[in-house]
């Protein structure tokens, strides 16, 4: 893991914003590894994301949050500091598929992702027996039609206990409720199995195939409460001809499914990501 | 151009169609230079296309066609025999934007389509000078909204004078009447500028920038009387990100929209694309 | 696993091929699911893959092969018949990276490859856990400057009583010795880490740095004497720009080495490549 | 075409550079509309391009310029400040394939690219009539063996008296001598129809089609003296297969070749392309 501190900030756009924060960067002695910026014309919101070294500030990260807060407040701006070091608590929701779930204990395990898993909760066993190989704990929360109530009880209490600052939805089939999609704004990152605004909703890759369409894709995205049409992070597509049938679409969507999950996810640990307007900023 | 006889057919799959066909080539002495099929499972049909030299068949194209009509007819076939040397007569449609009108005349000129330009029709002025400079027709045909159905019969009988076999419509931004799109049933070919069936209609760009995807497109397919939703014969994607604004998407996907028209035509000049069920089989 | 046949065969082309193959098909009640041929112009050899329905052919596997063999010597045809339900013994050797490795378990343990892991063979120590996980046995075959003759030596003994078909290389760090080459020809399969023939050999993704290319890749191939020139099965890459270190282009180059091997190894497994002259057909 | 001023600039890396430029940037009204910088850490260099709202700066480029100066030698910087809204004048060298040319003429027309083509020089008569046709004057300028050296100078005879600021070499299948290479240095861009380094020199899509690679590509650089390895500034690829003979891979490569020329022309002409050590920093 970069041994950086990374700030991320929005505000209004004027002239003067950059010079104050590189301005004070420099003054705390920070040494810039990565910096980027936008400007969004037609809102009018500045976007900027700086690391720095963590060496290079000669103080802890809570007196330099500290001493930000009188530019932050001159700019009226929403911003973070956070420590890479850190590794963020992550849990992971699963249905019966595992690629997505296997691929981020993959990443976990030879350190591309610096996280800690909290636990993956399930409501079927399938993803079990993986889960308890990598020593993680595993929720089974079954879930009917007539206990779905109560099953997403359940988990809130899991996240409640478990305190994970992200949740990602790692093919999990069920809606997640409006209540906690509110109450995880911006923190719960789901994998869409179809290339959104098309075939949001169930078996996307049975209606690309009923479409005819010539690439199939997919979506990571932040889920809102409306279904399938939160902030995008992060998409791809690959080719598909006549030959392939809506099963095999599902065969090789597996592939593009987890490859965009991964970067999606590993955009958000790396706060590279920057929600305004239900859409994102993403400093790649 | 290959000298080159291309056969192309669709019938419901049985055994013993492939068998049949090759033992007739074999018989009439063609040697087959590339061959294609496909099952479709699902709706029970099966697909071929054979190209084979034409110096390999004695008989003219004619004879080559009359005796393939038993076959035909024993396999309850949808078919067709062509000669690519014989180049395709080809009318161009376009309103005020001309990098796919230019790009068709490029490859035209160095000998990439095999085509002869009937004429352009437009209902603006803007692509004349293009258009005389290459020594072709150019009908400049204006459309208000009081006028369009006027103008649409002038424009059929253009092609009704000038018989082309395939009319691409190449950033034509006017919807085909429906009697029109059935008249000219799988010859009519358009370029969309966003990847169908997400932003179909008015203003792709601004919609697709508007929902912050990650990627934007362009879809080439046969125009029917459901607006942007005829069979699919070809799509391509390019990335964009947060900092492109609608404009910039509007100037980047020039280069998709072209590209993935030019690969649409070249597929239906070289009679690769067969439809069923408003779907494209293209053997490439 | 699909309940199929296939049929692959190459020999000199000549009129005539396509139609002995399918009237004998057609003759056995083959129901073909997937069909393919190539014509090479220049070396005028001739290729073909079959699929077809087990259950339509009412022989046995052996009876099958026995009835193509008029077939096969007429035509001095190359040839073999499989039954894609019959899983493949595959042997993995690795080095320290288990990127592929793991990626190769998952598509064994959800069927999507038919295939039985005779054992992984490693010159390390690290991948023994997660293969110990899946219940595979590992051989652990130190492998220093001086000891590598033994150790290849034993390499081979492993192989010699575990008789997989195919080897899969996946990122194995060491050079095949050519007897070796020689004796497991067109079964042993690589993924090397560059964009092939552009940085051959050690260190590619460091090579690739220093030329300052935008993009990187990986290539599949068949292990000849010669190395890093075997037959390429499959290749891809992807964007990397001056942001990219060289530890950055080892990082992002997993996901690219991952995914072509993985094609790579499943086109082999499902009799889809056939090699001629140094290269491959596939037949996708 | 943006009315904006640019500034880029390379420089040894120490902490404050970014404050001191966008504090003075500030303090000059400047509006910034885009902003990028990149440290090279191996080398301990950075890089910084800025483009701003060319009305947001009261005082004229020149005083602008003047202001810099002070900076620019505490920090030692290599630098210039461009005014986008100035067309560059850009010399054409082509030989006898004018799909290159035929694109750039078109994103010249269109308003795409902000130049003024001062001539087209070509060693054949071929492009002749499409120059014509563009009203640009067009030197041709035979070559053989023998007159080389004697062509070469009437070449930079034209390019004396034309003084573009840009040489695009647009498919001119002759070798630059070195003095031209060392007087026009990072001026001349050249497409290469190989991907580089791989293909280097004659017959690039002859090389890939023996080597059977699944993927061919262009490449877009600076000439330097050393053929075909100056510093890379695009490339990408295209898939092919084993039905691709060498004269396919000619025919779909043009597409790739004009795409990546087109944008690496692009970046070019926006100030996007800061040089060091041979290799590019484009700030996309």
């Amino acid at each position: 893991m970069p041994d950086t501190f990374v700030l991320t900030l929005k505000c209004p756009d004027r002239i003067g914003i950059v010079a104050a924060v590189s301005t004070f960067l420099a003054e705390q002695g920070g040494w810039i590894t990565e910096a980027h910026h936008h400007s969004d014309d037609r809102d009018g919101i500045f976007f900027m994301r700086q690391e720095m070294r963590a060496d290079s500030i000669p103080s802890s990260i809570e007196e330099f949050r500290e001493r930000f807060v009188p530019i932050a407040e001159r700019f009226d701006m929403e911003w973070k500091i956070t420590d890479r070091r850190q590794p963020k608590k992550v849990a992971l929701l699963v249905s019966k598929h595992d690629h997505c779930l296997s691929d981020i204990f993959h990443r976990w395990r030879i350190g591309e992702y610096n996280i800690e898993i909290t636990s993956v909760i399930s409501n079927h066993p399938d993803c079990a027996d993986l889960t308890a190989m990598h020593g993680i704990d595993y929720h089974h929360i079954p879930m009917t039609k007539d206990t779905k109530a109560a099953a997403f009880e359940e988990i809130e209490q899991c996240l409640e206990k478990e305190q994970p600052e992200v949740i990602v939805l790692a093919r999990f089939m069920q809606i997640m409720p409006p209540h906690l999609c509110a109450k995880y704004d911006e923190q719960i990152i789901n994998i869409h199995h179809g290339f959104l605004p098309s075939f949001s909703g169930a078996k996307p890759y049975h209606a690309a195939y009923d479409h005819g369409v010539k690439l199939i894709g997919a979506t990571c995205h932040y889920v809102t409460e409306d279904l399938d049409a939160g902030p995008i992070i992060e998409q791809d597509v690959i080719r598909v001809d006549h030959a392939a049938s809506a099963r095999d679409m599902v065969t090789r969507g597996r592939d593009v499914e987890r490859s965009v999950l991964s970067r999606g996810v590993r955009c958000h640990l790396e706060d590279r990501v920057i929600v305004h307007n239900n859409k994102t900023v993403v400093f790649g």
